[in-house]
């Protein structure tokens, strides 16, 4: 990426709030604050309707407790925008929800493609022991909202340790299942009435 | 790509006129003429504007007297949508014409990311000595049109051996500077105008 016109990082410190287990998030803290977890880099040509952003992103290895280590996760600000990601290296999952709070979960290792729908948030979890890159593509005029998570109180489940040297998901006890409204103001229902 | 919805194939046959030697082309119908020299493998949820259609492209090694592979070659029908390819394997170059002629080339080999801009005509160049793949994704309502650089007498320059285990690029005698009307309604300018 070395046409790179833009980047960001997220530091341990950034991702209070997005794992189960507080205690243990705070018991790393002391070695992990300043640490960061996870990295975008992109090429962005403009944000003009019919272009294209594209870019890498790259997490460490790591658990919170029994919980993988994730990104933030977003729907974009313009809901009927995809997404394509493409595995580099490492051992990864795209963690998937629709507004209703359908679940599903996409396996992405080297040399995988994975398609987001429109409509649907998502998140990527690192499962693997090394760090998990993957390349993204999306439309320039799509957006980001991260707030469609928080309100529902994370996503509805976690990517947990089974113990076996594998994964396993669980319900996420604080996430709330999105009312009618919300739903539809997540498909751009609400802003389509509100014009019409 | 096993969730493939469409793939399309282009035999050797199918190239006449693409290559400067029509004598070397000729010759090599006896071995080559069913011989598939590219296909294309794609996803393509649908043409909605703001989705995304990616897919793989694949092409055999070889030339054609001493001018290597390429495949046909397009601008978008929507020109003002970008493309992008990730190289998977092999050794290619992506041959790039504004709509003025002016030429660009790209090198791309496992694991370049290549930015197509709006507006320029690609087509990709096979210069290794194995098959080239690589990924494509494009916004859904981009189009393709192919007449353009049938139109102009094929693409300004040549990708040819250079005799010493390399490429160089040589004008393409054949080629026809595109005048002000062609270059405007590339740009999509004619038709604003009409409409205007």
């Amino acid at each position: 990426m070395s046409a790179a016109t833009g980047a960001y990082q997220k530091r341990f410190r950034d991702l209070a709030g997005l794992y189960a287990d507080e205690a243990a998030f705070s018991a790393m803290r002391e070695n992990w604050n300043d640490t960061v977890v996870y990295e975008v880099s992109e090429f962005r040509p403009n944000e003009r309707s019919g272009d294209l952003i594209f870019g890498t992103t790259r997490m460490l290895p790591g658990k919170v407790g029994d919980e993988y280590f994730v990104t933030r996760g977003h729907i974009h600000r313009q809901s009927d925008r995809p997404e394509i990601y493409y595995g580099q290296k490492g051992s990864g999952l795209m963690l998937l929800e629709s507004p209703e709070g359908e679940v599903r979960i996409v396996a992405i290792d080297a040399r995988t493609v994975c398609y987001v729908p429109p409509y649907w948030i998502h998140r990527s979890v690192n499962i693997g022991g090394e760090e998990l890159v993957m390349l993204f593509c999306y439309p320039a005029d799509s957006g980001q909202d991260y707030d469609c998570i928080a309100k529902a109180g994370g996503m509805r489940v976690r990517i947990v340790d089974d113990g076996e040297g594998g994964w396993k998901q669980v319900d996420n006890s604080s996430w709330r299942k999105r009312d009618a409204a919300t739903i539809a103001a997540l498909y751009g229902l609400e802003k389509k009435e509100k014009s019409a």
